[in-house]
């Protein structure tokens, strides 16, 4: 399997080799499913609960491809990465776990728990810019001093094939069931997981769907422009959903293989979190919630009969919790909107 | 198997064949972990997710063996219960799904949302009084009126039966991991899932734990007295442990088998709530979260290894989980006291 971030090669069988590299080293996250949602979308949805995954998200699983095969080469002391969070916290996890150092950059307004989180991991932390792509000079001033290997957190071709088995294991165990997907709704950041269940996807007849934040909507401007489009990421209840740009490896896969782009407000994704909780009994982050609240916008066409959604995370803060259940479904954006 | 209430000659061949019963009748839920979570209970934790069960608790295994096989029997039009709350929903479901009509008494103060779904469920739903004996004459009342079977929480071997099949199924998934059980912890209202639990577990070395409210110990009481004792059951955040009197039938099984008693306040609750949350992004019901409250009192003593922890539902308000994640520690049980 290629390595290279310009790798616009990767297929399904990249996919289908990193889930034999994890299995047994990352968690086969359930399928879980709730009567009432099915009855609210109309559908029958199959949730992944990648909240259950170590380190609390999908990233683990690129993450832990990335960094163990690194590992495996013994060419690397440490790693270092960027990101929002969960990215940064799976690689200092994996990066522990293969006895290398791991600086991590994140974002000065980042949910307190993701930086303990991270800490608690081994990683140091250090503590960037509001925007991605200040946060990648920081990484690349890091690598060129230290000689620490990068874990991009999506143009990676280990990384979009890893997050990509979240989506293998959920289309094949509505397969197993008999129940078929024939659509799969995932969460766009820098869309290396969309670009990861794309490739899982491929050939069945599914139709794939990336849910962006209105207003952190790169992917969305890229696949009309058809070349990537920068935004100036939006305030967004979904921390994880906010990166400049839409990646260069995930562009090139979802502009090739087709996605449909889903926009999604505050109250849109405080509703969905709200009932990933109490119908599902899953703690979800806003980020990974988003999918189910593009889901609901998705069956609303009623052209789809079983709808995968990968519920991507959950390291939420417990106060930010608080503020969802009592808010009612007033937009919450503002209070979290990044530093100036 | 027997089926009378009186019923003690129960075993695990009772056990495993309700397994078999419910085998693709209920969610088979996944067994989770947290790194965190076993570092500080200094102990290999291994949570049973029955809040990801259908009808969000335990309480549907019970209630699908009992009312699966009268239904199968074909000698009942309908079946009545009281709960207070979880046990009557799964009723409500389990006579739902087979035809049967269902009257479930709750309790006047029952959370609204355990009312609304055994509403949703289709059952009638009749409130009751605050404590379980009164219900409990309603319920031979309603049975008199209308011949309906009465599914009685606990003293019903079925449901004994059927509750066991969680405490089955992750005793033999520790044994599959290769991390056999040495305790195992569940919470204690009626005694029905303790009894289950302990036949699952008989002649496997281990050790079981029963999780009270301070102050709800009738189980603890009893088996000083080597007699059923009954309680005024105290205020406490755990609404589903909080019968009068453990069940004669569970007591039966559990005084003889042999069973720690645990009790734990409201804060330990309350902070084991939030530990489920934060730390294995779960929702479980206070009455749920009782036994890794319960789990960390006997982690204490350092001699167990890999400990079982029975997260036996998920039902609870929002407004409840708003309240438990920005109240701190301090001890909440007054707010929800059962209505005079």
């Amino acid at each position: 399997m290629g390595s290279a971030v310009t790798d616009l090669r990767l297929t399904r069988a990249d996919v289908e080799e990193a889930a034999r590299f994890l299995d047994g080293r990352v968690v086969r996250t359930p399928v879980v499913r709730s009567a009432s949602l099915d009855a609210r979308a109309g559908a029958r949805l199959l949730f992944k609960a990648e909240n259950l995954q170590d380190g609390g998200s999908y990233k683990m699983r690129g993450a832990t491809v990335a960094v163990g095969r690194l590992a495996a080469a013994g060419s690397a002391t440490g790693v270092v990465c960027q990101s929002t969070g969960n990215h940064a916290l799976a690689v200092a996890l994996a990066a522990r776990r293969h006895g290398l150092a791991a600086i991590v950059v994140l974002p000065a307004d980042a949910p307190a728990a993701k930086v303990s989180r991270a800490e608690a991991a081994g990683a140091r932390v250090v503590v960037g810019g509001a925007d991605a792509e200040e946060r990648l000079r920081l990484v690349a001033r890091i690598h060129t001093e230290t000689g620490y290997a990068v874990i991009d957190a999506y143009d990676h071709a280990d990384v979009v094939a890893g997050q990509g088995t979240a989506a293998l294991e959920l289309i094949e165990e509505a397969e197993r069931a008999g129940t078929p997907l024939d659509a799969l709704v995932v969460p766009v950041g820098g869309g290396g997981g969309a670009a990861g269940a794309s490739l899982a996807a491929a050939g069945r007849g599914i139709d794939l769907y990336g849910v962006e934040p209105v207003g952190c909507d790169s992917l969305a401007r890229s696949l009309a422009a058809g070349r990537r489009v920068p935004v100036v990421p939006a305030p967004t209840l979904a921390d994880g959903l906010r990166p400049t740009c839409v990646g260069a490896l995930p562009f090139g896969i979802l502009h090739e293989a087709g996605i449909g782009a889903v926009r999604v407000d505050d109250a849109e994704i405080a509703e969905a979190f709200r009932l990933v909780l109490s119908e599902l009994r899953l703690l979800a982050e806003p980020s990974g919630a988003a999918a189910l609240a593009g889901a609901l916008r998705v069956t609303a066409s009623g052209i789809h009969r079983t709808v995968g959604v990968l519920l991507t995370g959950g390291n939420v803060e417990p106060d930010l919790v608080a503020d969802l259940l009592t808010r009612g479904t007033e937009a919450t954006g503002k209070r979290h909107q990044p530093a100036a």
